[in-house]
């Protein structure tokens, strides 16, 4: 199997090359840019050095299309909407890491994203990839709108909670801690050094375009769900998401009821991974793609608190995107993917 | 006016040396610790050579009673509750940094500090010091419960909302960020450098002790206030707090509305910092005496963020604990801790 | 006194408006830069709030040279050049923050800046502000070149060696190490977060332009000097500069003996401080105007290590130039800079 | 093939479990410590969750003999002198990560090791396991000295020139720098996270134990080298040492040159990556088995300088571990260990 990556400067598109690379049952066929065509991606990422000696090419659809079997699209929000359609009209399986068609209400995207969306029958195509639930078969998918970093993180330890009705769904409150890496590889004043380091900031308050993300999953699992209030947070780090979840039981509970009832419900998903007595970091999934969750009830609160971590550049990018190719082409879920976190 | 400072080898007792050193109405008597008596402090704090000669000595209560004129307690929990009175008695006011009088139910105390609490009558004595809203005259105040770090930049917060009425009385919740400086000068695991750097970690998960030193601020200003929900965050940075406070407003209002509140209840108090039109960060008041806040109103979910700022080792503990000092001396109010935070 | 600020929204016009707005004998009548005019600086510098209310203003040299004492530029290189010798000729006193004065061979400034230099005329007029090494009588000085932060570090820990004629004047060997503030505040990918945290990098290996500032000095005290060998790096820091250099002792001597001359040499001088038996890091001089260095010899080698640290926007840019404006007016050297370093 | 680890605790014992639990072509068999037995390894390293089962137990000699193939030790030092020649006479390879069989000198190692050595004929045994450079034929090597973190970085930088006579060879300068793993996984006040963090310290000077291990070494290639200087930092990161070396060229030479020396001495070694018009960082190899190497030619000084970075716990411990092991049991050198850097 060939594979394709268009948008390979960037950090989701340096890790799918870190990964795909190495996977033993697909080749990197070609890797794409809207510039520096010619040059090798190891003058961009000189770590790759006597590993990847793929330079970087103008993306040729219709050649792609004869070409490859799957197709990544790591570019910016506005882009994929145009390139993906043509791709699976041609025959290629794509997988999309923007946020083009996470979103099937055309509203609500132009409503966050500020640009218009992608088609609706396109739209309807899409499979959002949250692997772990996925109902349709990725066989039979052509598309896949790969999730959100956040919501990676918020849906996978919210799911359990919100489709067993356990907590009240008009009081779901997010605080999202992220690492530096999530703003991606160009450079800002945001992104400083010297004013980031050392430093904690809050931004996008009540308005992070992952929101609506967040909202239309947690409303196909469950139709009461009201609007979440999501805040996100800047924390001195390169790498690593923590989603602490602020939830109101409907009724009273215990810290090991709902550990079981998480422990159940993601049994069979190696890449999840329940805390019993303990609660994650970042660190421990840091260059994985694992999501490690806990869940605490406080009876004073009558609150339950989930706190879930993962590697925003890989569950919540590039290495959940494999995860949904594997089980595109009826590999193994795990195939290529199973390393072990680097810690410290 | 001569002080003394009781516990000067902790991250808190060598603020109050660097703050009051330079302090234009006071001057340092002696540095007392448990050990390393006849040490120079700046053989602890190597960063203190050329400006601090004081040597540390054993703490003699009489004789402090008789020379100086103020004491500050910068000891573990447990400590003070059995010098300050002794002190008080022999007519020398105490300001305390520890836990140890800021509870005044000691079943409270007791629950969430596992040790026994200060006798009764010598809570009842203490006056909590948060500067800002101390209704008390603090130039009659013998001996003051210095604010823990988290509590001061929670309740500065929440003051203007809990005393407007505003929010919800039982849907307080407080996802707090620390860095690592909190946790004291000792080494452990925890705060080994390399398990500590580039990882966000979450700790005692309702189960903080300074939550019911929040809640208990809380009803005393609003007697309705239910149990609040608190959990703490550890950032791999040194200096900083950020409490990220999600409320649900009674009423329909606008972040206007709310900031103005805001700049109206602070407008006389020169080290809260009202933002407009954007967010703080812990770098922003690093090293300084300021709490920065900024308030937001969600119309979505009808719910209110709040955010705050400390360093937490200034207005967090050694700056406020010279604040309540200047009051009760009689000066003003940012005698010596007018100082601008270290950026970047 | 009145002093202006030109160039007052970068790091080193920052630190000078922290240091002079508490200066006791100085207040700032304006600040300067060449955009953002009516902006206030605090707009720049939230951090500044409520303590600075000056905006940003054009700078009308002609205004100034009536209104004020003394002009700092803390611009980039090239632009104080042009503006310092008309505000000397109008009979203002200015100190230059830039390298455009450091340099009096024309030919080498061209060399390393690779723009013109200044006129001869005006270089011979600068004197080089390495305040403790002065040996002209500030007050009678019109133009101060202050020192670059690399050379600061170095040349106090080179300074007794190579004056008392100790090393072999062909060997010296200088690796210094920089916080990423040295960079200073513009954005750029060599200073992008995630590729700049838990990473060390070396950059302008052999090429630095402060290594003709350091030789001319060195050649200045001891003619026999010969090109030195200096490199710096950048660590994943903010603030903080350390110098390690290696020299070849002329004759066997002992840790103790280096240690006593550099005592000796700086029995006066409050800012350096010598270690004795213990080697400095930079956290310990952060935020201060402290030197702090130590000396070490080697028998096996018979060479000697010299370790010294400042804080590059303190005693290696702002701080310094306040030391030297202390000394220029008269003032005691020591007045408004002798805060404690901010530690942890 | 069978190993196992004893030592399996700290931060390269758990190296050692990451890279092994995936190598193709052998599995581990158990692993050890001195306490702890009967908890899983998991415990104490939550990241290994899922992927490693293994729990800790006594290290029983006779019985490894029996079961295994190879024994890596990764202890303290003065622990594998004892462990590692028993189990070498019953038959099974020993590689051992600890300073124990490094240095052949035993007045040496006591003076800087300050324990005593390993007995002559045990030191005589162990192959000195700098991958690139060894001579013996490791398929014939019972017991593998693996080299230190430092002498790793600095050899393979030194070898080429050291080999060629290019430079004089009492002129050694190394200036090393390293991440706070390379302290290991105990905490200690000089690994505290708010004192370490941010603020970059010099230790050992003149006094680092791997001093004696790079001279005895470069000595076996050069017997005319002289004693060198080797000073150590410890910067505010996690992983990553640099190297930065200052030679004197015995003759003119360029950069061109120098780079292709190294170019061709190291051109079949996939491990080292000879950069050419740039500079390398610690962070390109992070995780990796990579040394980056860079050499410039100084024409104003005559110097020549290196620098070669490594990650601590992967070339400069387990995965040179690995490597070493590849090429005793005679399989592809970098079978298990081609991983690319986590970058950014």
């Amino acid at each position: 199997m060939k594979v394709a990556i268009i948008g390979a400067t960037g950090y989701g598109g340096a890790e799918l090359v870190r990964i795909l690379h190495r996977h033993p049952k697909v080749s990197i066929h070609s890797i794409h840019a809207t510039s520096m065509h010619g040059e090798k991606l190891s003058t961009v990422f000189p770590h790759m050095q006597h590993l990847i000696q793929d330079t970087l090419e103008e993306a040729d659809l219709d050649q792609l299309a004869k070409e490859v079997d799957i197709v990544f699209t790591a570019t910016p929000s506005g882009v994929a909407k145009n390139i993906a359609p043509l791709l699976v009209e041609k025959g290629v399986k794509v997988i999309d890491l923007s946020g083009d068609f996470r979103i099937n209400n055309r509203e609500t995207y132009k409503e966050w994203y500020k640009i218009n969306a992608a088609e609706q029958e396109k739209l309807d195509q899409a499979v959002y990839g949250l692997t772990e639930w996925v109902e349709k078969d990725l066989q039979k998918a052509n598309l896949i709108a790969n999730p959100g970093c956040f919501p990676t993180a918020v849906l996978l330890g919210l799911a359990p909670l919100v489709k067993e009705g356990i907590i009240d769904e008009n009081m779901i409150i997010i605080d999202a801690k992220t690492g530096v890496s999530g703003a991606g590889k160009s450079a800002s004043q945001g992104t400083h050094f010297p004013e980031t380091n050392d430093n904690l900031k809050i931004y996008k308050v009540h308005a992070h375009q992952h929101t609506p993300e967040i909202e239309e999953q947690l409303q196909n699992w469950n139709e009461k769900i009201g609007p979440v209030t999501f805040t996100t947070h800047l924390a001195p780090m390169t790498r690593g998401i923590m989603a602490t979840m602020y939830l109101t039981a409907k009724e009273s509970t215990t810290t090991k009821n709902l550990t079981e009832l998480f422990q159940k419900q993601y049994k069979d998903n190696h890449f999840i991974r329940i805390q019993e007595g303990r609660f994650p970091s970042t660190k421990e999934v840091s260059g994985s793609n694992f999501c490690d969750i806990a869940v605490a009830y406080d009876e004073r609160t009558k609150r339950i608190t989930v706190v879930s971590v993962i590697d925003n550049l890989v569950k919540g990018a590039s290495g959940q995107a494999v995860q949904n190719m594997n089980k595109m082409l009826g590999f193994d879920e795990h195939e290529g993917i199973d390393f072990m976190p680097l810690f410290p």
